[in-house]
């Protein structure tokens, strides 16, 4: 007999079915047992004899043959009359770290992540992880529709060009080495090297010694770059339709994920477009709040999203036109103030997830730039040869996958979003 | 005007189009100049002025207007005759590296990749990575429509226990920790958590001290890991449904590029599964070739499947029940005789792709063994938990990527299959 899946399982009434899955909830009513069975696609009632389920105990993995009946009372409306029941999962605790079976999961987030594992058997904490592969399933499929490759570059690299102290250094075969913050540089060449629209999605490494709801120093970035652009605004163009595109998708592919955070994603979202300085402008004016030069900070972020919400009814705003001396080296000058760049972040309810811009495409322009950055152009050759032999005008933009995921389900801190973080204090599990 | 790319073309004859790409031949005929664009879909014939492109030189990016007309000449039967020619991407060199518009590709593996950007601007070389983006979209379409799902598991860990040696060093944060030789403990775990059925497509890190054709330090790893499976080849048989997918998928979606290299991929394959002691006794008595106690080394591989192409005509062969000595702790000892396994290896044209089985799933048994195999199980802790709490029966396997992409394409070294090598010597470009 075919093992069937819980969700399958409205299509079999009276019909003899073989599952399998853990075991959620026993509730012994002395005549009868009922039994919650726990499968990666749902929960259903069992309802055995005693003496079919001697010994067993919570989170034992197991086989149930039985037949799928109707019944109002069930949770479902409908529950299995266990034939067969087979322990294929033996358990060796005395007490579960945490009740999983729970209505409210009541485990503090640093408990649930010191057992992993086992926070995870609770469905709506795997749902997270559902949304998160279909945000992926998402992005792939909008930019290979438009012809972009996807592409794996080198996570070893040989230079700290771009990152400095902020990097993670590795030993590698007794020479210094790091783990690459970004995949910048290797994207920008892949555009050159004839693929001209690539995106990538890979993990970054950021040894920054922050250790907050919204930092994690091991993190997935999705990472888009695209060539023959005429300017940053086809890559907000580019970014917009990708978070229309995500939303169709979840609201068609995750819908129980999505009502079991009580989310209501909109069909259309049209991202407002708001210059640094004019976002500075607003923020001091509505709501009395100074900025850092050249840039916004956490506070800034979070109410010029309120500010955009309330005026646009969006939770997106589209941050533009930072300062030269806000962005990396690589970054286009504006057209028409040369203390400009062609660049934007993309704020969401309050946080930034993307950074991105057009890039510098011209070979000279370029040096000369890293001279002016104080670098040294010649620790860049493996970036700047591909500029040698005609680089077109191009840009690209990342987005942090665990940042977009906690977002769109209104979690709270980034680890929830993770499925083994890593933070300046934690590498196990 | 929309740009359209050079595989468009024949729908648009005697229609006005913008065409974007690269400089790949020019051909001087004095009363007229012939150019060969070159874009990420193809090349195309242009025909030009003098004076439209003057400066012009190899592998300028540019901008094309122009008129496609019929030309039973020219290379594809259809050209453009250009009305405007802009220069996008300027060029800053005395001489390529190399030819990029010659018949043979002449340049040594070595300088090609010092040099990888201009290397893959010929459209053969990037035609590699087209086919390898395919066997990605074709493992993980297979996957999703078998209920697995994707996830995403640290890459910085904690310990050394399953490589020692062989794995590198990184300061975290005045930590020693390793970068993760396989996602093995974590796909596991991921099983026992509750998602059941997991693939992970992610970097993996060697620190081997070999510096051969197939020997990479960072590689991408297919991974797969499947729970409640009742054997070893259950996990066969998705591995073989997996190949006969691929070759599917490639034969529809990258038949231009398998044509490059002169690739006929069969519809259907069977694929023998030999126990390695049947195995060591072909070797011996055909090839009166002597196998290293316990398994199988290089020339081992390449003459079991010249056996196997000869009495099969399969390219492909699992060898099975490998013996405990020879297979990591957690591996699922064979139920006639305790001295082997239930694991297996893919050899594909004389080359191991696959390392795959099934895993203890008991406890106790994982326990014992971890101790039997000299090894201290608290070390094990973050990996053990998720046992204690109904572990079902489970395997999996690991392909490598660039492995496999090597072997469709028939490439002689793994570095040509492999986007920005990382091997004993090489962390540039």
């Amino acid at each position: 007999m075919e093992r069937i899946f819980i969700n399958e399982l409205n299509d079999c009434i009276n019909q003899k079915v073989l599952l399998r899955g853990w075991v959620h909830k026993i509730t012994d009513l002395s005549h009868v047992v009922f039994i919650k069975l726990r499968d990666k696609s749902g929960v259903i009632q069992l309802v055995c004899e005693k003496e079919q389920i001697e010994d067993l105990r919570l989170e034992n993995a197991v086989e149930v043959v039985g037949k799928v009946c109707s019944n109002e009372k069930a949770p479902g409306k409908i529950e299995v009359l266990v034939e067969k029941f087979e322990i294929l999962g033996s358990t060796y605790y005395d007490k579960l770290p945490f009740e999983i079976n729970s209505f409210k999961n009541k485990a503090a987030l640093e408990t649930q992540l010191d057992h992993r594992t086992i926070a995870l058997r609770r469905p709506e904490i795997r749902a997270i992880f559902k949304i998160q592969s279909e945000i992926e399933t998402a992005f792939r499929d909008y930019l290979k529709e438009r012809n972009f490759e996807q592409i794996h570059t080198a996570k070893i690299i040989d230079s700290s060009t771009e990152g400095g102290s902020e990097m993670f250094t590795i030993n590698y075969f007794d020479r210094r080495s790091f783990l690459a913050q970004s995949p910048q540089f290797y994207k920008q060449m892949m555009v050159g090297a004839g693929f001209e629209r690539v995106f990538e999605i890979g993990h970054a490494y950021r040894a920054e010694l922050h250790n907050t709801w919204r930092h994690l120093n091991e993190y997935v970035s999705l990472d888009v770059e695209m060539g023959f652009i005429k300017d940053e605004f086809e890559l907000m163009d580019l970014e917009e339709g990708f978070i229309n595109y995500l939303f169709n998708h979840l609201n068609k592919v995750c819908k129980k994920e999505l009502e079991m955070y009580k989310i209501d994603l909109p069909n259309e979202v049209f991202i407002p477009r708001i210059t640094l300085q004019e976002a500075h402008a607003i923020l001091l004016d509505k709501y009395n709040k100074k900025s850092p030069i050249g840039n916004i900070d956490a506070e800034g972020e979070v109410l010029i999203s309120k500010y955009v919400k309330e005026k646009y009814n969006c939770d997106f705003v589209f941050l533009t036109k930072y300062p030269v001396s806000k962005r990396p080296m690589y970054t286009m000058t504006d057209d028409e103030n040369k203390e400009l760049t062609k660049s934007f972040d993309l704020i969401y309810d309050g946080l930034e997830i993307t950074t991105g811009g057009q890039r510098i495409n011209d070979y000279e322009m370029l040096k000369e730039n890293i001279i002016k950055f104080g670098l040294n152009p010649e620790e860049f050759d493996f970036y700047l040869e591909t500029f040698k032999y005609g680089m077109p005008p191009h840009g690209g933009f990342a987005i942090g996958l665990e940042r977009l995921t906690m977002k769109i389900l209104k979690l709270t801190n980034i680890r929830e979003a993770t499925l083994i973080p890593r933070d300046m204090k934690r590498l196990t599990p």
